[in-house]
């Protein structure tokens, strides 16, 4: 058995970003730059006035000076001519500064009758004035590459004038189900059988990750039925299974794919719930194999196949972030594997949060799995804690999982 | 001009959620419950065994004991028999404990020779066995209305036998830019002019908090051009305008659309960057006017837009969620307008959250926005506070926008 550390090591060093593809800005949100986005121009493109007023030259804007407006300059309208001593010309907000003019007068400290403005408070040269290229210049790098685009990101992208984006491809990730006792949901239930869950939850976690799940059709627990499924993976990024990977009978998912060439490189590590993981090739797809339990299936998935689906979306890979929490009830001392205890979150009097691990850690609970803030990382072979001790926690609810 | 909380609650308090659609589960993730999810099997169906081993009566599981085997019991093919004394039957993670048998014996624990088992450790009734319901029984409500789901909570939905979900529908949300000077990213800009950024940034925003952006064509700077917008609106759950609601020459939303039968509630609001912020109604839509500089537009869409669009989708409607770190640099004493200084995030020798605000705080930097990882929020009339001093900030890298 391996720790959860190395495991995640060796599996992230197999993975690869996936290639670029080129998609519109308006779907640009949440995906992975494949290069950085350089400004098509400067912004802004000239001196443009930052506030509604008036461009005149400082020189002129005494207090109580009177100026002839002699034109008006909207936004995406410049005024064509230059500004002369005694002349002062309207502007708003975004408007270029006329030739001429080096200050504005605010709206609200002048006084217009007919063409006549009066300055009721004295202007400074350049104030209120953003100079050309203040946000940013035609070729500088404004987005790196390897950035997961948010909102402000995509109207900096527009900013810089790119209706298109070169992204990296979302990682198509193939889930199998295995096994004779389940039936998808509203599918006629085998006897004693239940009804999947691990591959909707594993498909809604891929999306949530920024991967496109390719959910495979549930394959009997023989060795043919699983071998079979080597003719999917063609054009997949990964494949991850889930159940026949545990000790005993029902290895079925090792020997089925051994049959067409998988090369396996571990298959137990040292965690609790879901000591059975399975990760190896097939051919030139990698295959993560995660338990049957759909506790043990979904904590193993956040503990890998999230910082995978990193990996493979062009992000950095690394753990899921980690953050602390204080403990609201003890825990016992922990044997040598790595344990992941279901948690709820809240704060106490000074605002400070505290985790509670909740009393039963069955791996078959997921309606509790469901209902957790958090999962509290106990390393191998941690002390007991008291009720205050400072533990490390993933949080669940914040990254949709 | 009335408060940040005042404007939010005047905005929340004219939404309702939208109407329920049903959903295939394997589209449910991060929508929203618009019913309870209640759980039409019991899980486990019947008592399973929670490891690979062997059932029997506890009354034979004593150490040395030899018991003669069976039958098996593969997960999905339960056993037809009864379990009688001195008998044992093979079964596996999730298999239906035979009847007759109140214990399972660990395969690690067995010895196998032929059909004879030889008991290596001895069994106690119970342990191992998952009851039937433990996870939840029939007629159970394990989702609540009201309820974003997680990619657990589909898997808990697809335990609970529901091949579809009733969520609410994603709010439609127009989004309308004004202004003569704006362009398309890629398409020829006015002289003077700058491309659109407010709409495509926007557009990520609605679909960060799960809405569906309509985005509008951009309207040129005309009353006429603006009132036409009105016929857009049918079926739209809220209308968002950018510009032209600054005061001056170019308050063209609230003039053009008041032609068509606006209903203005506010336009002002005390806080920075953002003072001209509109909310109204035309007709049943209701209406909310961001300014048209880019990094007001944004910080108003998170304080305002994100807690409707929540709102609208059947969350609870509150305040983006704040938390605090230490100032990594002085800030001044503020005025009467409740200000959002755009900072970076890290941490301190002891791993404590340090924000430190930008120097310039410029409304039309939106490169630097896009760089911030976090508002400094500063209320009106804030003391000046030194380097240190706690702060409340709202994290934008992690929700996405």
């Amino acid at each position: 058995m391996i720790s959860v550390d190395e495991a995640r090591t060796r599996i992230l060093a197999d993975l690869r970003p996936t290639p670029a593809e080129i998609v519109a800005l308006a779907n640009a949100w949440n995906r992975v730059t494949a290069a950085s986005v350089v400004a098509r121009l400067t912004q802004p493109p000239a001196d443009v006035s930052a506030m509604d007023g008036y461009a005149l030259r400082a020189a002129d804007g005494t207090l109580g000076a009177t100026l002839t407006q002699i034109g008006a300059a909207p936004a995406g309208h410049p005024f064509a001519g230059t500004v002369g001593a005694g002349q002062i010309v309207r502007l708003f907000t975004g408007s270029v500064v006329p030739d001429g003019a080096d200050a504005i007068l605010l709206q609200e400290d002048a006084t217009k009758d007919g063409d006549r403005i009066t300055v009721n408070e004295a202007v400074a040269a350049g104030r209120h004035i953003r100079r050309a290229g203040q946000d940013f210049a035609q070729g500088d790098a404004v987005i790196p590459a390897g950035r997961k685009l948010t909102a402000r990101d995509v109207g900096l992208a527009a900013a810089a004038n790119h209706p298109w984006l070169s992204v990296h491809r979302r990682p198509r990730v193939g889930i199998l189900a295995t096994g004779d006792e389940i039936a998808m949901p509203g599918e006629p239930i085998p006897t004693g059988g239940i009804v999947s869950s691990n591959s909707h939850a594993l498909a809604a976690l891929v999306r949530a990750s920024g991967g496109e799940p390719v959910v495979l059709p549930i394959a009997a627990d023989t060795k043919e039925a699983v071998a079979a499924v080597a003719d999917s993976v063609l054009g997949l990024d990964l494949l991850v299974t889930t159940g026949g990977a545990s000790v005993g009978d029902h290895d079925l998912v090792i020997s089925g794919l051994q049959t067409r060439g998988l090369v396996v490189d571990f298959w137990q590590i040292a965690m609790r719930p879901g000591k059975p993981l399975l990760f190896g090739n097939l051919g030139a797809v990698p295959v993560l194999g995660l338990p049957g339990n759909p506790v043990s299936a979904m904590v193993c998935a956040i503990l890998f196949l999230v910082p995978a689906l990193a990996r493979l979306s062009g992000l950095p890979a690394a753990p899921p972030p980690a953050t602390t929490a204080l403990l609201g009830a003890p825990v016992r001392q922990n044997d040598q594997r790595a344990d992941h205890l279901r948690a709820t979150v809240g704060t106490d009097a000074q605002g400070r949060l505290v985790v509670t691990p909740f009393p039963v850690q069955d791996s078959a609970m997921l309606r509790r799995l469901a209902t957790a803030d958090a999962l509290i990382l106990r390393p191998s072979h941690a002390p007991a804690l008291p009720t205050g001790a400072e533990v490390p926690i993933v949080r669940l609810d914040s990254l949709g999982l």
